[in-house]
């Protein structure tokens, strides 16, 4: 896989996806906000390694990058479907999108077995990430009182998917409605896409927002009125209990214990219907050394020991409100979603 | 303040407050696990800028290091003992071990005005932190059933205190005694003292260990069997409440949540009498670069704001047991603290 670096002003004029018609170039978000480079991404195979080294991270956007992967695979060789489809799924194993996207191209594929309408299926699932989430955005944002102060964890803003974002594309949208007042956006470690990502979108918007330690925000619950935690998901069982990144559950924890409501914000391709409940969701679990080292330093000694799941599970019953393109589940249950989602 | 490096090889033989008669040398655990550096104090101002700059940190150890700094400015300047007082004290103003030893040396100064005697107590400070040390550990290992696993936040060991530990004390002497199958340390952002001290310490002693992010620990809660978690304190009110490193309330309320006990261990200095309550203990609030950049390289965007409180309060109803050098203080209220502190 080959690099290019290029350098663009605002986040705005970023787009973390971008199909070139020969290649599908991908911004690197290990290296953000330092560094602005694309990864040029040639083959399912290249685009796995991206899924997999989180250069692309963000469900709805490993969804997307995974399309336009097996457009590259059956441009190059029409019977490399299964082979692409098992390469692309094993990127990233808790990403509910990537197996929808998946699932949904091979669809296609089997009904015309052509790779410009394979190619325009990726551009359609691109295309319509974005408008879902100006969707999700007027929908959440309908649930936000104005003077709200905000919580949210990771990343899930345009650096996240196809453009405007999940639980920050609802942030956006009631910013700019006049609703918030201020955004608490908490490190995540260990990968710090919130102080990283987040912070930088939340910059460049202009939104008032200040950094949190993912263990100090149960404290500020505690001084400060804190009306909602938005989050995105990488998973959402039948009856509402959703995977997202780790931290997400003592969150959820916290908030309830202080009256904070606690929202979900995800496209509908994050429900996995076949899963009845959190227990079956498998989490991944990473590498100790990204505990025990920052950016190659030594951050504990040498051969020690670390528990890095990647994922949490938030029970349904701690989650107010689960916001899809398709509308809000209030107090998910299982009855409340698969009228939605069906 | 001149900066001596120093090498040792295990933790065992490393002090982290040595007086050296003319001096004091003080480990810089802003380094550690990577380097062993002594820095040499020879004033009172030197000792409140080591303290400030948390090159010492840990309750009982500002403390006694503060009781050091003040033989220093007497030594030099028989009537320092006001404007020495008051450097030390603003030097960290949520940790009431560093008032309960300027009040004691002060005491010992007003009886005898002797350098020689004031020395001798502040010998006296360091060496009754070990002893009690010592006794704690006793006390709570003794609440430890055989095959635990025990989660601990922030650095609590020999290096924080005058040697054993309060938290970790706790937890080495149970280990000694086979009551610990593994423990999880939290990484406690953002100073990593978990990561780097901690785990230095627990690998020293061959304790089985994981690292775990401070917001995983409600998730690890969740999927295994975890029967404590043990912290330090850095003040505590007359009704129980516990000032402690940002991220403990935290950890509190996801244990509470899976009914994992929840144990301070911190001598009877730590406790403020005069303090009714929580609510009445001020919480320090440290730089946003401290969240912003990580060892001078920028994590967030430049110029990006943050919320950076150093303690948080674990109200005294979420925890089961204090552990101070003269006895155990189960489901602590007002009623059952002060029988044991008067």
């Amino acid at each position: 896989m080959s690099a290019v670096k290029t350098s663009v002003a605002r986040v705005e004029s970023v787009t973390p996806i971008v199909w070139k018609g020969t290649h599908l170039a991908l911004l690197d978000q290990r290296v953000l906000p330092g560094e602005l480079c694309y990864l040029d991404c040639r083959s399912a195979e290249d685009v796995a390694a991206a899924i997999h080294g989180m250069a692309v991270r963000g469900a709805p956007a490993i969804g997307i990058a995974a399309a336009y992967g097996l457009v590259l695979a059956l441009r190059d060789n029409a019977a490399a479907m299964p082979a692409a489809v098992a390469t692309l799924a094993a990127s990233r194993p808790t990403a509910v999108n990537l197996r929808w996207a998946l699932e949904r191209m091979q669809r296609q594929w089997e009904q015309h077995a052509d790779v410009g309408l394979l190619e325009a299926e990726a551009i359609r699932i691109h295309q319509e990430d974005l408008a879902q989430n100006l969707q999700m955005g007027a929908f959440g944002a309908a649930l936000i009182a104005p003077g709200a102060q905000i919580v949210t964890h990771c990343n899930t803003g345009a650096l996240a998917t196809g453009g405007h974002g999940t639980a920050l594309g609802v942030i956006r949208t009631a910013y700019a409605q006049g609703r918030v007042v201020r955004v608490y956006n908490t490190e995540t470690r260990p990968w710090l896409q919130g102080a990283r990502l987040t912070a930088w979108e939340l910059q460049q918007e202009g939104i008032p927002a200040k950094l949190v330690a993912d263990g100090a925000v149960a404290h500020l619950m505690s001084r400060e009125k804190i009306d909602w935690v938005i989050v995105g998901a990488d998973r959402i069982a039948a009856n509402g209990d959703t995977a997202n990144k780790i931290g997400t559950y003592a969150l959820a924890v916290a908030a309830r214990r202080h009256g904070v409501k606690f929202m979900v914000v995800a496209p509908s391709g994050t429900f996995d219907l076949h899963c009845p409940d959190g227990a079956h969701i498998p989490i991944e679990e990473r590498a100790a050394a990204e505990l025990t080292e920052f950016r190659g330093a030594a951050i504990a000694p040498a051969g020690f020991d670390a528990f890095n799941p990647v994922f949490d599970v938030t029970p349904a019953a701690l989650i107010d409100a689960i916001v899809c393109e398709r509308g809000v589940i209030e107090k998910p249950t299982r009855e409340r979603v698969l009228p939605v989602l069906s």
